[in-house]
């Protein structure tokens, strides 16, 4: 079922499987470029529907719609990961231009695929193993000390899927009930975590590279709340470390698109800063929102030039720093219109860069995020500050550090 | 006639009338606000059209049209100057918000009109006069000693509408002409233009207002072909007075929204740069294209805010220099598909922002424009050079400089 549309002539239609915030925000920097997106939406009043007038409603999990929607595409991509890989490889068979392809998202997807692979290619994972077992959990308990994190090989997302049994026995009984309920399962070292950092880089299928310069990403509850670019008090070394790996991994992959490496910066035996792979995702991502106002392409025009094998555009970052705050659903939704909040936050910060989503409110749901750059004479602190109290208001109408204009 | 479309719960809803690149690009800023736009378009396939999903169709000259669009909305507003008043009247009499409003908006509409008002605020403009006759031309040829420029009071644009005759005959002959074509008429002082300069300014309703740094714009055949963003080599006190003129001319006209007061720098009899005011624009304008990858806040996003009556954005300029040229449809449309000279731009210029706008090719059409911001260590004019290289490759397919890759 599709809204009828008109397109320009001749402009590159690229198909976007998802309609969230991403599909959503690849649409607008779409419109600059003159190229047409079409998305396959769940629902008329979604994120993305809201903004596009190109829009299939089905289901991503119905080969048919995925097809229907896909044909005619000069490039077909995702905001999201769960599109079935069978489908991908039917789409590619017809000779449709997928990008990522499934090869590459595959490592997206499964956990235990993504971490085989990095030791493959030399990039630094905790020591893991695949778990089928009560007894496998058990060893794997003794050999990391007690120090296991284990995860659902898929479908886990924003902390759901993670867990950190005290006890051999409670890990032991854990892992029997996920098994039960069907659930792949891995386990990895839990690592002291200093912070996560994330990498991120953009490449097309001929292979252009370019990345962004490294961010820190601070989570609360399994969720990103912050990202801060440059990644603040950060050694060189790791800064370089870090781009290089996304640059190693995106080429060894084969990525398409934009990818985001999400790292856990550790210290090493002889105190020594230190990077691990943690996880990789295919596609614009929370941690680059803020190239959208901090660098001259943002993640989304470089995700829509790169599937569609385009050249690559500048990431030069435009401030000193970026930072970006997620506005997520309070426990309740105050009593104030949402319109009226954003007019509040613009008052105090007339250089806060709200996006909304067109999300209604849900508790920690993502609805948005604020984008800020440093000005002159304003530290980092007071910029993420700022940035988070931008944020926090746009849903408790509600300044915490006393503020009263 | 409009098609379906689902709006998020609560969204503020602006209703633009008019479907070029104008609307176009505010939609565009609109998503990340979170508002919702409804454009009354000519053509399914117009440059807003393609990309907005609440479109409807009609026409801006019929009043049903016009008023079936606006109703529901939070504010109405304009792509363009040519809505009827009396449209506006009624609707506001309706109880529609409409922004800016005719009052306002007969400035950008009628030249007299508006001379007559600059005068009364004290804004510089050249000696003028209504014409209504042969012998009133010819008069006003003697007063400037020949130095005269005839204007059509309504509906002239990229300099249609305007003649310099060289003599008193030649004059005379023209306004009975116009006159019997029943063009309203008047004439102004031929002034001795050092170059063209504009000044952006936001209001709201309530009074807020804020000015972008001042630009030169540069003009070929009456068409804007580049803006530089601050004007180079200006005096101090040229950009502030011309500030200074935005900011009263856009109070006391009560303009809301977005102004461009089109200013030209001449030389006074001391020999002194002097501004006058040419013309005004009450929309976003070609000269603040710039903003979108120049400053904290786009023109386009100030101008949704300004017209919701909402907290005005900071409009720092984000680099030293930015430079805008317009891609202007060339003589022959050249053998190489559009996208193909997009990424030759961009191979070329990987910091080159492209915003194209949908439109079929024709002599001269505005097609799209390129954003360049200065980067460290080069030129404001190697920054011109390489925005102009860039938005000629687009419509040429060839490097004026002998580039070859
Ligand atoms: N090996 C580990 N050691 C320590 N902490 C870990 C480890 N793995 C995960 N965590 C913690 O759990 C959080 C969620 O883990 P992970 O990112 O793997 O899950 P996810 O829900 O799939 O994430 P996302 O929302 O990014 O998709 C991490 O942000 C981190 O704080
Ligand atoms: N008084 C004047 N003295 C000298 N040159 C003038 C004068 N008025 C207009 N011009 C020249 O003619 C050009 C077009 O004039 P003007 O901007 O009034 O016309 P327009 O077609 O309505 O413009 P626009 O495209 O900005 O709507 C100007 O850019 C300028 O170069």
């Amino acid at each position: 079922m599709s809204r009828a549309s008109a397109h320009a002539l001749g402009a590159p239609l690229v198909t976007i499987i998802g309609d969230g915030q991403l599909a959503r925000m690849m649409h607008q920097a779409g419109i600059e470029l003159g190229l047409t997106t079409r998305v396959l939406a769940g629902a008329a009043d979604s994120s993305t529907a809201q903004v596009t007038p190109d829009v299939v409603l089905g289901d991503y999990t119905n080969r048919d719609h995925v097809e229907e929607v896909s044909r005619g595409s000069d490039a077909v991509t995702f905001d999201h990961e769960h599109v079935p890989n069978e489908f991908l490889e039917a789409l590619i068979a017809e000779g449709i231009n997928v990008q990522p392809q499934p090869k590459a998202l595959v490592n997206a997807q499964d956990k235990l695929v993504m971490r085989k692979r990095m030791r493959e290619i030399g990039a630094p994972v905790p020591p893991f193993m695949e778990i089928t077992s009560m007894d496998e959990i058990r060893e794997f308990f003794d050999i990391t000390g007690g120090n296991v994190c284990l995860k659902t090989r898929r479908g886990g997302y924003d902390g759901k899927g993670v867990w950190f049994p005290a006890t051999a026995d409670d890990a032991a009984e854990l892992v029997a009930d996920l098994l039960e309920q069907g659930l792949p399962l891995m386990a990895e070292k839990k690592v002291q975590l200093v912070r996560e950092l994330s990498a991120m880089v953009a490449r097309t299928p001929s292979g252009e590279v370019r990345t962004w310069p490294v961010v820190e990403s601070v989570q609360e509850d399994g969720i990103c709340v912050e990202a801060v670019a440059p990644a603040p008090d950060t050694s060189a070394s790791i800064l370089t470390a870090a781009e290089e790996l996304a640059r190693v991994v995106v080429s060894e992959l084969e990525v398409t698109g934009v990818l985001a490496v999400e790292l856990f910066e550790t210290v090493d035996e002889a105190g020594q800063p230190e990077i691990i792979v943690n996880e990789l995702a295919m596609r614009p991502h929370n941690t680059g929102h803020w190239t959208q106002d901090g660098c001259v392409t943002s993640q989304f025009e470089q995700h829509l030039r790169a599937v569609l094998d385009r050249p690559l555009g500048d990431t030069s970052p435009i401030g000193p720093t970026t930072v970006m705050a997620n506005v997520l659903g309070a426990d309740n939704d105050p009593n104030m219109a949402m319109r009226r909040r954003m007019d509040e936050v613009w008052r105090r910060y007339p250089n806060a860069k709200i996006h909304m989503y067109g999300k209604e409110w849900r508790p920690r749901r993502k609805m948005g995020h604020v984008n800020m750059v440093r000005t002159e004479g304003q530290s980092v602190d007071e910029l993420r500050t700022a940035a988070r109290e931008a944020a926090n208001y746009l849903v408790t109408a509600q300044w915490t550090d006393g503020y009263t204009g």
